[in-house]
Order: C-alpha cells, then structure tokens, then sequence
C-alpha cells in the first residue's frame, strides 16, 4: 500500500491521438510508478473504450454526445465515470488525487482544462503547444502563481529544458530549436502551388497527428515552437534561433555566455520528452536501442529560408507586436488548416488567408482570459469568411 | 578590499605551455575574479619572466637549475618568492591561500604536486591527464576523502562534465569521448610506415603541445583520455565508447538511461574547458563567435578503427588487467613519444616498443604511491633498453 501511495496519478488530455497512445504505452510499461486518473478525447469513443478498459481510470470524458453515450452504456459495471464535454474536463482537473495532467489534445482546445489544472496547482506535461501560443504570459504567470512546474513534451522544448538542467538562465545566451525542415525542405519555390494534401501529409522522420504534420509542412509548426519557447523558458524572442536540421537527431541546443553549447540528441521518437516530462528529475529505462551516431553518417544544418517558408516570420512578428497577435495567429492557422485538410484551399492559401486574417484581426494590448477567447473567436469568424467568401 | 577576498587564487602549474598561457589570458579577461597565486614551468624562464612580471604572483617556481639563477636575479626587486624543483612545489600546495590548482604540466611530472594539492583540501582544475592515467585509482580516491573537487580541463571531459550537471549517474548508460581522428585518420595502413615526424606534428584541428600532438596522431591519447574519463566519472570502461568526429565540434557526450543524449558542443578551442574548470558553477562571459552549425555544413560519426590506431586496444586492456598497469602504459609512450620527437624511431615503433615493454614490465595488483613510482621508473627503464638497444 505504501507503494500504491508513490504513484503518480496522471490525467491524459487526448488520450486517443499520437502523444496520448504513446504516453499510455510509457504508463503501460511502468505501471509502479504511475496510474491513470483520467482519459480523455474529441471523438474516438472505441479507442477510448479499448483505453478504459485496460486502464481503468477513475475519469474518462468525451466531447461527442454519440461517444458519450456508447460510453456510458459500455462502462455501466466498471468504477470508470463517464462525463461528456469540456466543462466536465475542467471541474475534474482540481480532483485531489490526480497529480499531473498531460496536455495532448490539438489546438485550442487545450487552453481551459490547462488554466483549470494550473489554477488546481497541478504540474503540467504540455504537448499542447497552441495552449502557450494562444496565452503564453498568462498560462505562465499563473503557473508561477500557483508554483506549478509545466514540462515541455515538445521534442525541441523538452531538449531544451534537459540542456537547461543544472545550469543557470542568466548564463544563456541564446537557444536553438532544430527543424527538419519538413517535406518540402529541398522543393523549388516555383513547385510549391502544385503540393497536393497527401504530399504534405508524407512527414520525413515524424509520424504525427494530421495537424502537426501539415503544420511541419508550412514550418508554422516550428513558429509555434518559437513562440512556446519564449514563454515556456521566459527567454525574448531574440535569443531563440531556428537552425534546419533534415536527420531530426539533434533535437535542440543552448549556447552559453561562455560559448559552450550542450545539445540533446536521440532518435526522432516521442518516447524520451513523454517519459521524461513525467518523471523529472529521474530517467527511465528504455528499451530503445543506443543512439549510434557512426550509423547516422552525418548530421547537417542549414539556415532555414524565409522565402519558401514565410509562416516562420509570421511567428516572429506576432511575438515582436505581443499581446493578442500570437492567438490570433493560431486561430487562423487552425481554420486554414482544416480546410486545406478537407481540400478546400491550396498549399500556398494557408499562409495568403492567414495573413489576410491576421490584418483584419482585432488587436488587445494586455489580453485577459476573457479577450484571448474573444480573439481566438472573432478570428476564426473572419478566417473563414477569408476561405469560404460567405 | 572585500571585493579582493572574494578571488579565486589560483596555481598555474606548467604555466609556459599551451594550456597555461591560454589559462593566464582567462586570468586576464577576468581579473576581478581571480588573482595567480603560483606560476610552475620546466625550462622556459623567458616566458616565465614575462608572466611573472605581468600577474605579479606570490611564488614561481621552475625545473631548471639555469632558469632558477636568471629569475632570482630578475625578480630581486619583486615580492615574488622564485624557487627550484618539484619539492618546493610540493610544499607550496599546501599555502593557505590557495584556492585552485590548475595541472597543465606534461607527463607523470604532474603526479606529486596533484597528490600534495589535493592532500591540503586544494580542488583541481585538471589538465594534465597522466595523473589519472598513472594513478586514477589512489588520486580519486584521495580526492574524494578530502572532499577535493576535480574539474576536468581536457574537451572531452569537460564536455562529458556539462553533460552530467544537474544529472544523476545512476541513471547514465554510457560515455562517448569523440576522438578528431587525428592527421591520419584517412591514411592507408601501408602508408604508415611513411610518417615523419612533421606529418606527425600537424594536427587538423588542435594546436596543442608537441607530446599531445604526437598522442593524438597515434590516438594514445584517446586511449588516455578512455582510463581519465573511467577514473574521473567512476565509471566502468564497458560503458565508455569511443566515435571518431573528424569535425572536432561535438566534444563528446552522455548517453542515459532512457535513450536521451546529452552533448557539449562548441568551436575546438580550450578557452571553454579551461573557464569552466575555474568558474564552475557559474559561466563566464566569452568574446567568442557563436556557435553557427549552418556554417558547420556537416558533423560526421565513424568508428575507430583498431588495426591502424591500435594504441586504444593497449588502453581498454591496461583498464583491464588494473592495478598498474596503465602506469606502465603511461611511462612506455613518454618514453617513445620522446623517442620519436628526438627521431630516433619511428612512428610505427612506437607502438611495438609499448607493446614490448608491458609485457616485461612489473605489475602490481594493488599499488600504493610507492609502487606507482616504482613501475614508472622501471618501465622507463625497460622501454629506453628497447630504443637504444642498451
């Protein structure tokens, strides 16, 4: 029983996609050290049942009516609650007994049960990086209100944040997130109209969820991660660099006031910042096998190009104008995304109608809660009016 | 007059060499920081001079009975005490005053004042590898009882270093030290033969001391580095790997547990190590340029290869057997090293000459000081016989 009492309950936000299934797979493999609180996710209510039924959470809830109710139904002998909806997520998050919620849904989604969680001074596993992007300051402050530690599952934040172990932030001078530069790295500017919905769903070194992956496509993806990282690790926007990096082996780096630069490297796999967001400050053992670099033959860098690959520069300025810009960003790309997902607008739309959105969007200086959702909101709304001319 | 207590008084011992003018020059650059307490050479008293007049030390203290005589006469109106021979170093190791003792000398010369500063409570900045080569065992074991720190100053180890900050070593499943290859790395084996001792005092990428020159073209001094590295970290040679990195950019790193890497990167310069090594916990601020891996082009990884550099073979075995083994290794390269410096033999002789002579030299299974000293000097003797065929 004293055993029992060491677990780490964790609550897992989008327990069905890519990060959760993988993190219930690190629970699985380590089920001393941690139980399941919660599970949760949109629409995939077989998986979901699969997962209640093997891991027998206190919580489990749903966004779909329809998966709500087979829940239900499926789980009317089993301890495992069932709640539909996301206020429901967001009372369960001040439960007593979880410990830690990890973050995994996508998009914007994630802000609420996240603020829910902090405000309940939960430790955050953050792989839900549109929750920094939307309202960075203010999940951070909250965070250090509430002396809440948010762990980076990010690949990029999490090397970062290893680099960063046992060393001091003022001695920073500067940290890099790597990029593989996606499916489109080495393609011809002139090419890029011609980039249908599955070339850019064919990742190099990731296998993700859709979103991410188009988003890796654009590089709005590593805009994103910059502007994580600027308030994840409360360092300006111009001492984060983006360096292209096609092996996806070296995950990110910090170069120091000294000119030293410690690294963190591994094979492109999810499994390291997942475990690693949930065990800090001890490491786990892993059955991967060793990373050996003479197989690797070369690692190469290149400066990213900010002509084929303008979403980059987006995330700069939107950090450069603060306040409000950022969740504008993300809810445009949300809508654009989606549609070029249903094969609504073409590769090169994306970027066209976000900026458009962006110019069109309102603009709060100092954002409350309140202003951001207004934002996220009001944003969507002229994004697609943008797409679909209404 | 606060402010001055504050300093870090430091001992620079084998101040004229490559490691030590570039120790005086951080000296230098931070002079609020730290204050020379003691500078050491061998013969070079020019310099000496020089470096005396500048940082004005309390003591110097030099080999040479003629270096000796021409800075007694210089410094007569100095507060500069000079004094001749190791013993008086010895006994210097043990002023109150001292804070840190940096070994930059050549060879087992480093072994006795190591052993003295570490008896008085003094941490070491450690650049002088062939203490631990000789003695790891009896010098680590005497650090630890008196509660003695010791920083690494070669790259790899330094670099290993910053990788296990903040880290647990129970939780690290191997080192790797990179190794640059040295100027032979894409020679034929049937090329070897060949080598003169300009081929052999080109390095691709370090300029260092003519003994570590040679060292690294032979690559004994990765295999040098395999034994410090195993006494350093206590860690056991199975779990050091060695990769070659003929880049000379990633200085080594830290494989743990869960399959994350850890590695320290930065321009093949020993201003890093050497800083760190005095400044450790903190960082100090280097006019160095940035990191720019996009200007790096590309890191490659290869494997060491045994049959052209097989002195790395002599070291893991020298690990072992133990005892003092690695003692005797150590003597039979200065002796042939020397050799092949004075072209008395040539490259491909050293390595049968080491050969040759650990297997006639004595072994002690448990070594006191005494026994250390023993097979140093009767291994030396032994290899001299098989030079000059005495």
């Amino acid at each position: 029983m004293v055993m029992l009492k060491n677990k780490k309950s964790v609550a897992i936000l989008g327990s069905t996609g890519s990060i959760g299934t993988q993190a219930l797979r690190v629970i699985r493999s380590n089920e001393d050290l941690f139980s399941v609180f919660l599970l949760s996710c949109k629409t995939n209510h077989e998986l979901l049942w699969e997962q209640i039924s093997y891991f027998k959470p206190k919580y489990a809830v749903i966004s779909s009516k329809e998966g709500y109710l087979f829940l239900k139904n499926k789980t009317r002998n089993l301890s495992t609650a069932v709640y539909c909806g996301q206020e429901a997520l967001c009372d369960l998050m001040s439960h007593d007994e979880l410990n830690v919620v990890l973050t995994a849904v996508v998009g914007s989604f994630g802000l609420l049960p996240t603020i829910a969680a902090i405000s309940a001074k939960k430790n955050i596993a953050l792989a839900n990086k549109e929750t920094l992007v939307i309202a960075g300051d203010l999940i951070m402050r909250l965070a250090k209100k509430n002396n809440v530690q948010v762990f980076p599952v990010d690949s990029e934040h999490s090397a970062i944040f290893q680099c960063l172990v046992g060393e001091d932030l003022d001695f920073v001078k500067s940290i890099t997130l790597t990029a593989s530069g996606g499916p489109f790295l080495n393609l011809k500017k002139s090419q890029f109209k011609n980039i249908s919905l599955s070339d850019a769903l064919r990742h190099p070194n990731w296998s993700m969820g859709k979103k991410i992956t188009i988003d890796s496509a654009t590089m709005m993806n590593k805009g994103f991660e910059l502007i994580e990282a600027r308030w994840l690790f409360g360092i300006s926007q111009k001492k984060i660099k983006i360096v292209v990096h096609p092996q996806s082996i070296v995950h990110s780096f910090v170069e120091f006031c000294d000119g030293s630069v410690k690294a963190q490297l591994g094979w492109p796999d999810m499994t390291v910042p997942i475990m690693y967001s949930l065990s800090f400050p001890k490491r786990l053992k892993s059955s991967q096998k060793d990373l050996d670099l003479a197989s690797v033959e070369k690692l190469e860098f290149f400066s990213p190009d900010p002509v084929r690959f303008p979403h980059l520069g987006l995330a700069y300025r939107c950090l450069d104008l603060g306040g409000s810009a950022a969740c504008a960003l993300n809810a445009a790309n949300e809508v654009v995304v989606e549609a070029f997902l249903k094969e609504k607008i073409g590769f090169l739309n994306m970027y066209k109608i976000i900026a458009l959105s962006l110019e069109k969007s309102i603009f709060v200086k100092n954002p409350t809660l309140e202003d951001y959702l207004n934002v996220d909101a009001e944003t969507r709304k002229t994004t697609n009016k943008l797409i679909y001319k209404k």
